[in-house]
């Protein structure tokens, strides 16, 4: 599939899914930012190790594919590591450009999940619950009603 | 599964896969390293999102992993964030102790792929292939062969 094999250092120490893919988390070596989440397969992590430039598996397209390929937004690794049990990378990169497609700094950019916002909503819920269920309150003091 | 649903805000944002768990990357918020990655089901995201403490499923054990339940080390969420496709989770969380069962700051501690010793071996093997070639080395002044 690649004509990199993967040096037998790091295929001792992989572990690939079922689907012969291990997750990819690249980092801004700089920032410390996580740009994104990605899949490898054997080929796309031996690319990657060759040629220090970040080169996923696209699950989608099912063709290795190098990251900036097409938008020119490329990843020059600078670290790559395996985690305690080898099922997951971890690259750290010098991202020229927007890492996202969609054109944002990261991949998680602006997609916060509004924690305040949630806790917010949950206790209006529990006071409207509560309100709804003062009727039988007397039924569950008896405990286990 | 949990007593505790899942928003529909997030509900409609996040796209677990087929087993319906989705990758969840653990960064120290103070850091920024990237502390571990595992996975979530439903439950395991919307107790994460109720209880702002970092919890898993567990794919080994088949339940939800409370990170520090018994270690003691236990992940208080800051942020939580979805990738640009929803198949992702980041958190930032405040780690106590080690993120690690086997002791280490993060799963990625004293983990590197050695970059340069691989390049090494790589150039060496490069001159090596091309010593044995040698003999058919005027073969190959063909082109093609």
């Amino acid at each position: 599939m690649s004509s990199t094999p993967l040096p037998a250092a790091v295929r001792d120490r992989v572990r690939f899914d079922a689907d012969g893919l291990v997750p990819a988390i690249t980092q801004d070596a700089a920032t410390g930012e996580v740009l994104m989440m990605a899949w490898m397969n054997d080929a796309a992590l031996a690319t990657t190790l060759a040629t220090r430039r970040g080169t996923y598996w696209s699950r989608s397209r099912g063709e290795l594919w190098r990251k900036g390929a097409s938008s020119g937004h490329t990843q020059q690794v600078v670290s790559v590591a395996l985690d305690c049990d080898g099922d997951t990378v971890l690259l750290r990169v010098e991202q020229t450009g927007p890492a996202c497609h969609t054109g944002t700094t990261s991949c998680f950019t602006d997609r916060a999940v509004d924690l305040d916002a949630l806790e917010a909503a949950e206790a209006a819920d529990t006071v409207e619950t509560a309100e709804a269920a003062r009727p039988g309150e007397e039924d569950r003091t008896d405990g286990d009603s």
